[in-house]
């Protein structure tokens, strides 16, 4: 039995997606680094950011270690597991550690760009971060494919192999979500913490401009944008993809097994890489078609024909590879994945609804600023909670549109509850599918944030500046959909990820699938599991966000020393004390992040133990253990989904109120509305870049692990 | 077959209850009104809110008729449970009117006895708020052993016919649920709009103290405690104890029928009514005893001593009433109720722990206040968001514990689920037993408030004023109690009327109870049933606040004007025009709670109706559709208990490190730090008072109205 044709397709795209990467990273450092004072500035940057990363990474490596160790000598297969682990959260870090090294360096030559058009300032910027966006989907889809058929060939090499090379795999996954977790939170601390202490002081109390080189936060600010949203949310994407592929191989892996393993099923198995392959070139030539017509043509839509072209290639691909893998009923899996696109479509259009400000949730909060700052956050905190409505109809949507389909494809009675999971899967592959493409316009952001701050630092004439703004406000709007999209894609992964835990407890306990597929809220114990993963994704949003007041705290001190105590600093005759900002984000974030960090880990531990082996059959329930822990996670992840939503989306509401008014509404800058808006935007930001992209994070990451340790849990 | 002996206690204890009300309005009404400034102020509140709650009522009426009718054309027993529901909205209302038209009496004349003495004040504020506890718990216990009993020997008179009674009282249930959501929304919007403008237009902007009579939203202010704390929290508390009371007897009846009918076995069925009727004795004699041994005592110590002699009688009143009523194997049962008063107590701390001064959440508040607004924000939203970790493990703690002794009773194997629900059921009725004592302290709550403010208005002398701000002090603790009891009972009554709606379910289909106990969230129904369950506790908290934002927004425009355009008024030479504030909270209220007061109606049916009769069968799933209102309500459950906790204490503690500055910390009144603060503080407002309430009646208006309508959506 041979492995389907397309799967060649695999490591070519993987080495494809580097190579391209490489081709992009050298187009971007030939550019030019513009005047010595750029490029003084950008180095300063630089050197902050990757010594925050080694810094982060080593957090992260010892912790992963001492986990890592635990899965080797725990779960089975042994010690391969751990192996996979440890292998995951290093390549996420090494996909984080390229992304950075060239948006630091795209960043001084974006701002030198600009200096001649904005669309050499836009190619530049876009090229430096499809570098991360290519890195990190190349290298999840060659990590994934390449454990999986190392542990294959060399360890089990028989037919009935596939179930434990699989099973190893995950441990990528869960190893991924793990360093991810950290990434995110360390690097949504830090940016927070940096960007709050100089808003607060700086803007507020000083007056003085945004990106001020009086302001002595001011390059640990710009290095924050580059280790929370480049660093964080590629990490973020790099476990969705690696997840979710693993995921859909072990739900394809049953279907193919209830179809009694026939060699044309191995399709089901081996859709998922070709997808995510098939993904990486029709992301590439999207990417290469970010363009502008002319210096007049609206940035966004250069970068929203690219993203079209990108999803209807990957409509075609998707056509073909259905119709060649997966069986007979395959116009209905191809059905699926187009669910999937759609919603990544309709989540961009809702999320600019809710956060842009020509409609109604921004201008109400724009609105209230007039009465002051109370009132800006009550309205704010009302758009907030209000923006999860059309998400989440969204998601269901298309959760039992591609469930559905999934049934429809199928060809018997009984196995369809493993077609619908392996619909959702299709479903997910289709929105992840241009992960790429998203990844690169999110990282865009950060390096024309940075672009604007060199060259407001480096005092660029007024028509320069204006062009890195207009990059910047675009940057604002792709980070807000790259959120939005990481969020639903999340919602969407879980209930494949669902599928998957199913499966694994059937296997465990060696019943059919249908009858593992049970987590029955109205048992006491699976109704406490449930709460216990509300409150969890409640304690790990306040960790998050008290982090960011902490060293935000203390940030804000310290930049209120300065100013205070350096002489000449605001006539611009002495420098501030930059360094020390840096280190104090860098310290608050390191240590803030431990803690949340390591709760998701801890708690469904806790709970699975207790289930199994106290509770246990005590009350002649039979095994509710697994349920407990599937109803943690599923809640977990339903509350997990409302919080972030509300956190991304109100945080971006808030921040574009803020920036409606400083267009000139309600009186413009330098009024009371502007400073209570002020006010609801900076309450906003731990909401929209640390505690809101975290929870994404950990959604996926307690889908991982109740996959690893449900061995554990299992009375079998 | 003659019902348990100890029945008789039920008219006994209810006619008691108002008897003993009646006793203490005249004690209240006797006492002077003192000077003619007070009398007048008084005079001013007591039209407004009389004024308010008449055209509540009406609203509430017009929407309670409709949907009266409809119920009576569609449910069955038909027409009984519509009039049922009818009679519920009825006496809700009643009770609150009782409740209300005391305690504007009893505020004047707590405002007199201040200038007397602090225990005269304490004892009339005290047992003015009283009346309300105790009419509202004998009237919630009148009208369901009543409107039992009346369809019991009337339309069904044969020994089945309890079964008939029962489903018929259930309309009882859902509608004092239903007005009670209307009543808390209403009253929560009036009370903060009036509360939001009257700080931030004239304590923050116009530096006058608090309740200064120049300001015109005052009596708009202390007329919307009245509405809020009082009418509110009584319709709150009146429906959990009806909800409770009839879901406990329609478990008691499962185990009746499964114990195939014995005579003895009746106490199953009757021991809800007998118990609450006994903590009204026990709530009387606590409420008596509430007296301060001198001048000196903490009026909080002889609060705590009623409450800790109520207690102990429900435990000994709940050993002899199990022992007589609940088999052989009652003791377990006895623990169970045991375990529902150390919830009540346990809740207690917990809730003292978060929102007061003498802890780490509330100080960390105050010293990041120290820092600003913002910092004051993020860092409070960290801490409400906190808050909810342990009543959640308190509640599970309890559930668990309650569920097993519950399981320990049962005397077979088949049965030990539904002996489990009945477990939490006897749990609830131990923590619902003293809700007459403790809803005394809550409405004492709004009397004292107002006492502070007539007492500041009329321009008493400074240790007058200082006695009431003593008590006002400890009616804003009771308050926040109260919150939490009331969040508590709700978590745990939930779980029992989870337990009625598998009776149901099993009724309808006829089918065993162990077959329809079962809400499967791997279903993608289901699950979609559970997040739409998550997303309508967001959208309806988004609602609440909004109303208020909208709202206060026009009282500050107005108090602005007023202070702008009536000469002399900062002089104290004018008068300000306070109808024009109290009509304005009062149309704000009244428009903007029908939207969020329909919708928790209209979600379940739509998501009942659909998945009955469109999705229905269609993908060979079976009948997944109960199941998925089923996660609706728990889901719903699990996510309003997390967001009202956090929204609860998260005010409560806003409040207070506000106090705790303006105690003198961090620099005191009048630094930045206390102006950053009152934001905190006033964001904090439509939390604690609005929302937060609100949705604790949301989440047992979702059980009663899938109780009434699980009918049109099982598919028998």
């Amino acid at each position: 039995m041979s492995d389907p044709t397309l799967v060649i397709v695999v490591p070519i795209a993987g080495i494809f997606g580097l190579i391209l990467a490489g081709i992009l990273t050298r187009y971007v450092l030939k550019k030019d680094t513009g005047s010595r004072a750029m490029a003084e500035i950008g180095e300063a940057i630089r050197v902050g950011a990757m010594a925050y990363l080694a810094r982060q990474y080593k957090t992260i490596a010892v912790v992963s270690i001492i986990l890592g160790a635990i899965l080797m000598v725990l779960i089975e297969p042994k010690p391969w597991v751990g192996f996979a682990f440890l292998l995951g959260a290093f390549c996420s870090a090494l996909s984080g550690y390229i992304g950075m090294i060239v948006s630091v360096k795209a960043n001084i030559r974006t701002a030198s760009a600009a200096t001649r058009s904005l669309s050499e300032a836009l190619r530049t910027s876009f090229r430096g971060g499809a570098v991360s966006g290519l890195s990190v989907v190349a290298l999840s889809l060659l990590g994934v494919a390449g454990i999986y058929y190392a542990y294959k060939f060399f360890l089990f090499p028989t037919p009935e192999g596939i179930e434990d090379a699989l099973s190893g795999a995950i441990g990528y996954a869960f190893g991924a979500s793990f360093a991810a977790l950290f990434a995110q939170l360390g690097g949504g601390i830090y940016t927070k913490a940096a960007d709050v202490g100089a808003d607060l002081v700086g803007k507020v109390e000083a007056g003085i401009p945004e990106d001020d080189p009086r302001n002595p936060a001011v390059i640990a600010d710009l290095v924050g944008d580059n280790v929370g949203d480049c660093a964080g949310r590629g990490a973020d994407l790099f476990e969705s993809t690696a997840a979710e592929n693993i995921g859909a191989m072990l739900l394809g892996f049953s279907i193919w097994a209830i179809l009694d393993k026939p060699e044309w099923a191995l399709g089901f198995i081996f859709f998922p890489l070709v997808a995510r392959a098939l993904g990486i070139f029709a992301a590439a030539v999207g990417i290469l078609f970010v363009n502008m017509r002319n210096e007049n043509e609206d940035p966004m839509k250069a970068l929203n024909r690219g993203y079209y072209i990108a999803c209807a290639l990957v409509i075609i691909a998707f056509y073909f590879t259905t119709r060649e893998m997966l069986g007979e009923n395959y116009i209905y899996f191809f059905i699926a994945g187009l669910i999937g696109i759609i919603l990544s479509i309709a989540i961009v259009y809702i999320t600019q609804y809710y956060t842009s400000g020509e409609w109604r949730p921004v201008k109400e909060i724009a609105e209230s600023a007039k009465t002051g700052a109370a009132t800006t956050i009550i309205t704010g905190f009302s758009v907030a909670l209000e923006t999860t409505l059309m998400p989440v109809i969204a998601i269901a949507v298309a959760l039992l549109g591609s469930f559905y389909m999934g049934v429809l494809a199928c060809p018997d009675e009984e196995s369809f509850l493993i077609y619908g999971f392996y619909g959702t899967a299709v479903a997910t592959m289709g929105m992840l599918a241009t992960a790429a493409f998203i990844l690169a316009e999110d990282t865009f952001g950060p390096i024309t944030d940075n672009a604007g701050g060199i060259i407001e630092m480096s005092k660029q004439p007024e028509d320069i500046r204006r062009r890195t703004d207009r990059l910047d406000a675009i940057g604002n709007t792709t980070k807000a959909l790259t959120k939005g999209y990481a969020m639903a894609s999340a919602g969407l992964a879980a209930f494949l990820l669902f599928g998957a835990y199913f499966e694994r407890v059937a296997l465990i306990k060696d019943i059919p699938f249908n009858e593992a597929f049970n987590v029955n809220l109205a048992f006491p114990e699976v109704f406490v599991g449930a709460l216990i993963g509300g409150v969890l994704v409640f304690i790990f949003a306040s960790l998050a966000i008290r982090a960011v007041g902490k060293a935000a705290s203390k940030m804000i001190s310290e930049v209120r020393r300065q100013f205070k105590e350096i002489p000449g600093l605001m006539e611009g005759t002495a420098k501030p004390d930059y360094a020390r900002c840096v280190d104090i984000a860098t310290k608050g974030a390191l240590k803030a992040m431990v803690l949340p960090g390591i709760l998701p880990v801890i708690v469904p531990l806790i709970l699975g133990l207790t289930g199994a082996y106290i509770i246990g059959d005590a009350f002649g329930h039979g095994d509710v253990t697994f349920m407990s822990v599937g109803a943690m996670l599923m809640v977990g992840t339903i509350v997990g989904i409302l919080l972030a939503t509300m956190m991304n989306n109100g945080g971006g509401a808030w921040d574009n109120a803020k920036k409606y008014i400083e267009a000139g509404h309600h009186g413009g800058k330098g009024t009371p509305a502007h400073a209570a808006a002020v006010v609801g935007d900076t309450v906003g930001d731990p909401f929209k870049d640390t505690a809101g992209p975290s929870l994404h994070v950990l959604v996926k990451l307690l889908a991982t692990i109740t996959l690893v340790f449900v061995s554990l849990f299992v009375i079998s």
